[in-house]
């Protein structure tokens, strides 16, 4: 049997620089599932989210990321993604549309704002129209849709990893 | 503007059969974290999972899941995965151990048995030693640890991504 050790909570891997994505959430329902993202935002690097409207983040969920990760928050997405775009910013929508292309095939720019969508209305329409490229992950199951937690986890991973 | 329309719970993807790989879990602390990890089983096309002592799981955040996926109960894991492996399956756990390998290189046997750890503790030296590989997903920042089921999102993805 091989001598296997625990390393839990070894040093983190090093970036070259600050992520210069952001994961921007519209209003969500629930505010445990904004509060896992922030979490998963912070392991995987990010310090920027922009959230909307009552977003309120439990620190014993979030954890670390409710410090590490800086939130911006608006009433709405349009005119900060506008903004972004402006900056140089590729918009990137996660959803099932009529022109989503497969995340398995679709590769990220750096400098990316990967919008999410509302757990059971996904993105709205005054978003989907801005946006410059909409991922979809691929579903083999019931219910047919991913806990959007659970989706955030699986995009900001793909994103992690093409950068790496 | 792009004329995009929502495709919300389109059809899922087809498998050409059914998914061979299996989810392990621990006894968990957190029952919603093991109806998430259903969830997003269910919606990989994973029908089967290993759980452990006091299970229940939540359908109202694993939805379909609990239908879809068949969980068979253990005690604990180390004699179920001793006989899985009997049966030919690969043991791939998920953690930081001192030989564990990045998942962003790791290739997945389509006969897999991916093994969760507990929210604080991790795997157990018991499970742990009788594993034959260890993945585990890079970390760029604090807290420096994924929550399970988003770790466990993230692999699920990544195996699905390789058998597609």
């Amino acid at each position: 049997m091989t001598q296997r050790e625990h390393l839990r909570h070894k040093r983190p891997t090093e970036l070259s620089g600050e992520r210069e994505a952001i994961v921007a959430c519209p209003p969500l329902r629930s505010n445990v599932n904004l509060s896992r993202i922030v979490r998963t935002a912070s392991c995987c690097g990010f310090r920027r989210m922009i959230v909307c409207g009552s977003a309120k983040v439990d620190p014993k969920i979030a954890r670390d990321g409710s410090e590490q990760v800086r939130l911006d928050v608006r009433r709405s997405l349009p005119p900060v993604l506008k903004k972004l775009r402006g900056e140089g910013y590729r918009l990137v929508g996660v959803e099932q549309t009529s022109d989503s292309q497969s995340i398995y095939e679709y590769a990220f720019q750096p400098r990316s704002v990967i919008v999410l969508g509302h757990e059971r209305n996904g993105l709205q329409p005054d978003v989907l129209e801005l946006l410059d490229d909409v991922v979809e992950i691929p579903v083999y199951g019931l219910p047919h849709s991913y806990n959007v937690a659970s989706a955030a986890a699986m995009v900001l991973y793909e994103y992690c990893k093409q950068m790496s």
